[in-house]
């Protein structure tokens, strides 16, 4: 019961809030005998809202009908254009308003987001306001969202020219992966997904960076059909989720996930050349990457390691925005973000970070000098 | 760590967020001396963005620059007009962008609300949503606000018709009640919140009830600032923790605190004569004792008894609006809400509450046969 404390006159409130859900990994999550879909809701004559990348919605349509008539679930299938710009309020609303004419049970009727991460952000977001809060699924249909987007709590949508400045935190009822979705992913969008690979392997895991020297070329290629392939997504999966379970709202600011996340905001909002989340955080992996060496952290030979990998892989590692006084700003936004200190995660060997919180405009300089140098841009 | 369950081939994210905030009792809550205000973010030098209701802000303008100034905090202070057609997107959007305009930490410096629950609940819906969620503290200067929408979680606007159909739950990091407020607010809004109080009394507190019966005109007229409402606001406050508390994200649909507001909604969302939260809920705990007895669980001795306390505190208590199905369908909306099965609370006893699942069209029709006969409307 509420506390009360008659000489400071006052109350105490002390509660809980228990998070629980899965990451399960299926094959053919539309084939209409795979009960995954209807995970945590009510089954026969229930009903579900169910929003589509418009791609995938295109692909599977007809799979997508038969499934829940077979299932004899009343649904509602609508259609969502992803892409950054379309990671908007106006989206957040229209689709609202969708949900709202298609009523649905507040709690024993999930809605399902099958998407990238622009569908997972933006209707995470819905399920986290309507009603204050109604069950959602989110199944990712690309890399970024398979090993990012959709596994953790992170909702939103961008606003005022700022990513992800509207949003909050709304565990999923469940996560479904069918990595089947990726065979028709454009090669692109594989490299995008990789993106967050590597910054996970960088920073927390060299095993799982000595795999990708070993085989990433050829999952890459394989769109991770392949077995490879599965020991990247579950390396890259079971790291990504020991950071955040102990932190799920990030009541520590020092996270070492955010490596590759400082200086990419740059890039991505000034929309230089319609660059994706993670060919921005591929290139601030570069950039932090020579930056902890400038600050004396990082061995030169790993340094180089690390930039020969990206390069092998194909990922962006440099570009012509990358000035010094647009990171500037960047660092002191995320100061802003981070409680006013810097934060930043940065290697002092592979699979290892530390927190750093006094680069100077000298460092940034420095680095850019030597970045120009390296990649000749 | 994540679990990882190679047999069903699945990860558990398992987790726990701990709320805790305090209710504080204070004094002169805008002397530069009280340092509440400044609760759970850093001090000196520090920055906080106010928004605060239009009348309050006509009234205490000086005193907020004051106070801010005195304690060397850069502030930014919003007036906001309140009602009930401002709890809008509109005005969230707008607020939202001011914010953003004027940067702050995104955990040390709390943004501070300061009016009714219209205010309270739009600037919680920000503090749940900006960035993800940042600090935020209430002052309620309503009664209605002061006992019921500041010391709960439940944040948002209305939408699409629809009250409160886009909001979240998002603990504040504290509550500062200064009674000192209510002395300017006009008659109809102290009944406004005397609607809650009578909710609560009925549905769980015969003591506070008794206490209404000998006590409640007096402390109406003193708008509280009587010792007697000490005791009543103090009640009312504990008796609304207790039920909040243990359910704070209503987990349990079963909530006592829902009596008087099925029925309600109806009233508000028709906008009736602008008629106000707790004037609707007044109506409602009317409303729903008749229906009380009408569906056997209360005798009509304590039904005589509710509604002989209602009209003493001149509450508004029928209404020509209440037609069978317009409450209908009212109740169908409810049982929406509340997941399929009507959980409509209602008193068997005075102080005692029951959750109905069986509620029929006939007892509505004859409840409002009933409320006409009684209050000739
Ligand atoms: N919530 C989080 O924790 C988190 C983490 C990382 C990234 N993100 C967000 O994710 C977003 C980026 O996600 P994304 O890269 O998936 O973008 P996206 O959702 O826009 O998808 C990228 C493109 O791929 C298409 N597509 C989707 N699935 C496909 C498939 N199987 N085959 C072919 N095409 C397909 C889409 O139509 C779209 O054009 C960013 O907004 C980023 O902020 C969020
Ligand atoms: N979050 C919750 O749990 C919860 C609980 C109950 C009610 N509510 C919400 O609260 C809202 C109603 O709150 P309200 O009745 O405070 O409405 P309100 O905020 O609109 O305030 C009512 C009026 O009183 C004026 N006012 C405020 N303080 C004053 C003062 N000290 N002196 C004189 N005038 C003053 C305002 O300017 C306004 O005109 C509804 O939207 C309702 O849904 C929320």
């Amino acid at each position: 019961m509420a506390n009360v404390d008659l000489g400071l006159r006052k109350w105490t409130v002390n509660s809980q809030r228990e998070i629980n859900y899965d990451i399960i990994l299926t094959e053919e999550v539309l084939n209409p005998y795979n009960e995954m879909l209807l995970a945590g809701g009510r089954k026969n004559g229930s009903r579900r809202f169910v929003v589509v990348d418009r791609f995938i919605y295109n692909m599977y349509r007809d799979e997508l009908e038969t499934y829940f008539e077979k299932n004899e679930i009343h649904s509602k299938i609508v259609p969502f254009d992803s892409g950054e710009k379309n990671k908007s309020l106006e989206n957040y609303i229209q689709v609202f308003k969708e949900l709202d004419k298609f009523p649905i049970d507040r709690r024993g009727e999930p809605i399902i987001a099958i998407g990238g991460g622009v569908v997972t952000d933006v209707i995470g977001f819905i399920a986290s306001s309507y009603r204050r809060g109604i069950p959602h699924i989110k199944v990712p249909t690309t890399l970024m969202g398979y090993v990012d987007a959709s596994v953790g709590i992170k909702v939103g949508v961008n606003f005022n020219g700022n990513k992800n400045r509207m949003g909050s935190f709304e565990p999923p009822k469940a996560v479904i992966l069918d990595k089947g979705f990726l065979k028709s992913l454009p090669h692109r969008h594989i490299l995008n997904g990789v993106g967050e690979i590597i910054k996970l392997a960088v920073i927390k895991d060299i095993n799982l960076f000595e795999y990708l020297e070993h085989n990433g070329p050829e999952c890459i290629e394989a769109k991770f059909q392949n077995s490879a392939g599965d020991s990247i997504l579950d390396a890259s999966i079971s790291g990504m989720l020991e950071e955040l379970e102990p932190n799920l709202y990030e009541d520590n600011l020092e996270r070492s996930v955010d490596f590759g996340h400082t200086f990419s905001l740059a890039l991505e909002m000034h929309n230089v050349d319609n660059m994706l989340h993670g060919e921005a955080v591929a290139i601030d992996v570069a950039f932090s990457t020579v930056l902890a060496n400038v600050h004396s952290l990082l061995s030169l030979e790993e340094q180089n390691r690390i930039l020969i990998l990206i390069k092998k892989l194909q990922l962006p590692h440099c570009h012509k925005s990358l000035i010094p006084n647009l990171l500037w700003e960047c660092l002191i936004e995320r100061t802003h973000h981070r409680d006013g200190l810097q934060r930043v995660p940065l290697p002092d060997s592979i699979g290892n970070c530390v927190f750093v919180n006094d680069i100077t405009y000298d460092e940034i300089l420095q680095t850019c000098t030597i970045m120009e140098r390296l990649f000749k841009v």
